[in-house]
C-alpha cells in the first residue's frame, strides 16, 4: 500500500469532529442496551466490543482499554484506522456503525482522583488583581510550580447533564453568613487530561514519560459558586463552591491525534526546577470556544497555557503519589491575554462590575437559571484536517431548596 | 432469655481493643489466599464469608457490605453478637476463627472520595497564631462552617503501610525555590468516618440522617510535608503536601459501637446555620494517643472537636454534592487545649522551635527516618467495656532521590 489513506469509507461531512484522524473514545447505549465502549467516526458511533472481540471494550467505562498501556492503545489505532479506511473491511465492519443520533452517551470513564491546576497566567493575574488589587497579581510560587488541588471525583458528570444551582453559605456586608442559592454561578472552561497506566507509589513520572500514562483529553466545565468558593476557600482552597458537579465532554480524544497540535508553551521565566523541564514541545494548540444560549462570549486558547500536561504529570507524582487508571487532571481556566479569551465569567465580566450581552439582547454578569453553557475546542490534526472534541453543554436549573435531590423523598 | 449477653465464649484477653461489644469490620488474607471480609473478635478474625454465605463478604473490601445499608448492618451486627455470645453456636463458628497473628490485614474500603476537614478549634487556633502572627487566629469562616477541602483518595493507604520521605519544592530564605526530601515531615492525628450509603446529585444529607449513611470509624494519620505544605498552599489549599501518603486503621468500628461514647461538641458560639445544629450529641468520646518509637507524646482527647461528623457530612452535601460508598471524611488534627493534647508535631514543636523529647534521650521536632508512628484510640462501649481501634502504625523510610519507586525500572 502506498501512503496512509486520508479519509474514511464512512461518510464525514464538512466540518465534522470527528474525521478518521481522530478516533476519540467513548461510551454509548443504545435504549434498553448496557453502556460499552465506542468510538466517534463521522456521525456515527462504532461499537468497538464486536469488531474487536475484546471483553474490555463491552464495559460500562473506558477504564480497562485505559490500563492496557500504549502498545494497546496504539495498536486499537492502528486497526481502526485500517477498517475505517479500507473500503474492504466495509462488510464487516458497516453493521457495527450506529447513527450517533440514536444513542445516549454516558461518562467515558470511571474517575479516580481528579485534580485541577491554576495553570493560565493570565487567569491567575485576573484573579489577582480582582482579588488582591495593589499587590502582586500571582502570588510568589506561582511560577515555580503548576497550583493544584484535588476536587470531587465523584461529581464528575458527562456533557448534557443539567446542573442544579447549589445552595451555600455567602458572606453577607454585615453580620453573620446568610445560605440560600449561589448568586454568583459560574463557568470555567478548561481541558482535562485522562490517565489509563497508573503507577506505584513512591514513582515520579518524568515529563518525557507522559505519553506512557495519558491516554487522552476530553474538554471540561469546572462550573463554580464564586460567593461560596469566596467564603470557604481560606485557608485550605475550594470546597463546596466547586465539589457540586464538574462536566466533561464525552469523546476522549486520544494524544495520537492530537501529535499535529504540540506547540511550545509561552517561554518559562524563571526557567523551572529541572523535574518541570521539558525536552520539546508540550503545549496544545486548542483553540475552545464558550457559548452561552447561542451567544459566543469567549474563545480562549489553550496554547496560550504557562504550564502544560506533562509538567503537570510531573509534579503530581514528583512527592511519589501514586496515579490510577481513571485518574483525570485539568488545566483549570484557559484564558488568553484579551478580554474576548477569558475563559470564565469571573473574568468576562470583571468580578460582576462589568456585563456581558447576548444576542438576544440580556445581559449577564454570572449564570442564568435556564442557561445554556456550551464549550466546543478544535485542534489542527493530520492530513490537514480539523479535529474536534465533540460539544461539551449542561443547563442550569433553579435551586431546588428542600435539596432532597431526584427522586423527590 | 433474659438480658443480652455480655461476653464472648471466644477467649478476649483483658484490654483487648475488640471486645464483644466492638465487632469492628476489616479485609484479611491468609497466605496464598485473596483478601476477603472479617470482624475481629479478641485475638481473633472471624472469616465472615462461610458463616453468613454473604458473597458480599468474599470480596477484598468491605464497599458491597457498606452499601447495602443501615438494616443489613444491623442484622450482621445483631447475628454476629448471638453467634459469638451463645455458645451453642460455637460448634459452627469456630472452625471460621483464625488468629489474627496468622493473617494480613489489607485497607478495608475502596476509598471513593477522601476529604480532610480541620475541625479542632485548638488546631486551628494554633497554627494561626503560628502563621498569622498579631492577626486573628481563625480565619472568618472559622466558626460559621467546618473547613474541609478534598485529598487524595489514592494514596490513601492501610497501617503498616510504609511511608517513604516525599520530596518536593521548599521555600528558601533567598532566591528560588529548591528541591529535595521534606525536612519537615509530620503526622495529623485524626479520626475517619466511612461512608456506606450513597446519595444522588442534588440530595442533602439533613444532621439527622448521619446513621443511614455512615457505618464506621477508623483512625488515619494524614502525613504532611510542612515545608512542600507551606510554600504550595497559596491560593487553592495543600495538595503535593499531603498527597504522597494517608493511613487509616484496619478495622472499621462500627457507628453502633459508638453510641454509649456519644457525647456533646463544645458549645458552639455563634449558634451556627440551621442546618448545622444537631438534635442530639453528635460529638465521640475518643482518647487518642501518639506514640513515637515507644514514647506516647500526646494524648489528644475527639470529644473536644469543635465540629462533629455528622455536621461535616451535612455541610459536606448541602451544595448537593453526591456520595458514594467508599468515601471517606476526616476530622482533621485532633489538638486539645493543653500542650500533651497536640495531634501534630508542628503544634508539639511550636514550628520546630521546641524539640519534643524521646524516651531514649534523642528529640524531634519533626519525623526522623526509620521513626515508627503509632496511634491508638478508646472509647466507652456497652457494659462498661472498652471499645478500641486497633493500631494505626507506620515507619518512615528514607526519601528515594530517584523516586522510580519499587519495583525498580
Amino acid at each position: 500500500m502506498l501512503g496512509v489513506a486520508t479519509r474514511s469509507w464512512v461518510p464525514v461531512p464538512e466540518g465534522s469532529d470527528f474525521p478518521l484522524q481522530n478516533l476519540p473514545f467513548g461510551v454509548f447505549s443504545r435504549p434498553g442496551a448496557e453502556p460499552r465502549c465506542g468510538v466517534a467516526i463521522g456521525d456515527f458511533v462504532l461499537d468497538l466490543a464486536p469488531v474487536f472481540g475484546d471483553p474490555a471494550f463491552g464495559e460500562p467505562s473506558l477504564n480497562r482499554f485505559l490500563a492496557a498501556g500504549r502498545d494497546r492503545w496504539d495498536e486499537v489505532r492502528r486497526a481502526l484506522t485500517s477498517f475505517l479506511s479500507d473500503p474492504s473491511h466495509a462488510i464487516d465492519v458497516e453493521p457495527h456503525l450506529i447513527p450517533r443520533s440514536a444513542v445516549t452517551l454516558h461518562l467515558p470513564l470511571e474517575v479516580a482522583d481528579y485534580v485541577d491546576f491554576y495553570a493560565s497566567e493570565h487567569h491567575a493575574t485576573n484573579v489577582g488583581r480582582m482579588f488582591r488589587p495593589g499587590g502582586e497579581p500571582l502570588t510568589p510560587n506561582w511560577k515555580h510550580l503548576p497550583i493544584g488541588y484535588h476536587g470531587r471525583a465523584g461529581t464528575v458528570v458527562v456533557s448534557d447533564t443539567d446542573i442544579v444551582r447549589p445552595c451555600g453559605q455567602r458572606r453577607s456586608a454585615e453580620g453573620p453568613p446568610t445560605f440560600g442559592p449561589t448568586q454568583r454561578l459560574d463557568i470555567e472552561a478548561e481541558v482535562g487530561f485522562v490517565v489509563g497506566v497508573g503507577t506505584a507509589m513512591g514513582t515520579r513520572v518524568p515529563v518525557e514519560d507522559f505519553p506512557e500514562h495519558v491516554f487522552g483529553v476530553v474538554l471540561l466545565n469546572d462550573w463554580s459558586a464564586r460567593d461560596v468558593q469566596q467564603w470557604e476557600a481560606q485557608p485550605l482552597g475550594p470546597f463546596l463552591g466547586k465539589s457540586f458537579a464538574t462536566s466533561i465532554s464525552p469523546w476522549v480524544v486520544p494524544l495520537a491525534a492530537l501529535e499535529h497540535a504540540l506547540v511550545d508553551a509561552p517561554a518559562p521565566d524563571p526557567e523551572p526546577l529541572p523535574y518541570l523541564r521539558t525536552p520539546g514541545p508540550s503545549g496544545l494548540d486548542i483553540a475552545l470556544e464558550i457559548e452561552i444560549d447561542g451567544t459566543v462570549v469567549s474563545r480562549p486558547s489553550f496554547a496560550d497555557m504557562y504550564w502544560t500536561a506533562p509538567q503537570q504529570l510531573a509534579h503530581l507524582t514528583v512527592n511519589g503519589a501514586s496515579l490510577r487508571t481513571g485518574d483525570l487532571f485539568a488545566s483549570g481556566t484557559v484564558s488568553g491575554p484579551e478580554r474576548e479569551q477569558r475563559g470564565c465569567l469571573l473574568e468576562l465580566s470583571w468580578n460582576g462590575t462589568e456585563p456581558i450581552r447576548l444576542a438576544d439582547g440580556s445581559s449577564r454578569t454570572f449564570l442564568a437559571d435556564g442557561d445554556t453553557v456550551t464549550i466546543r475546542g478544535t485542534a489542527p490534526g493530520a492530513d490537514g484536517v480539523r479535529i474536534g472534541f465533540g460539544e461539551l453543554r449542561g443547563t442550569v436549573l433553579p435551586a431546588s431548596p428542600a435539596g432532597r435531590g431526584t427522586p423527590a423523598r
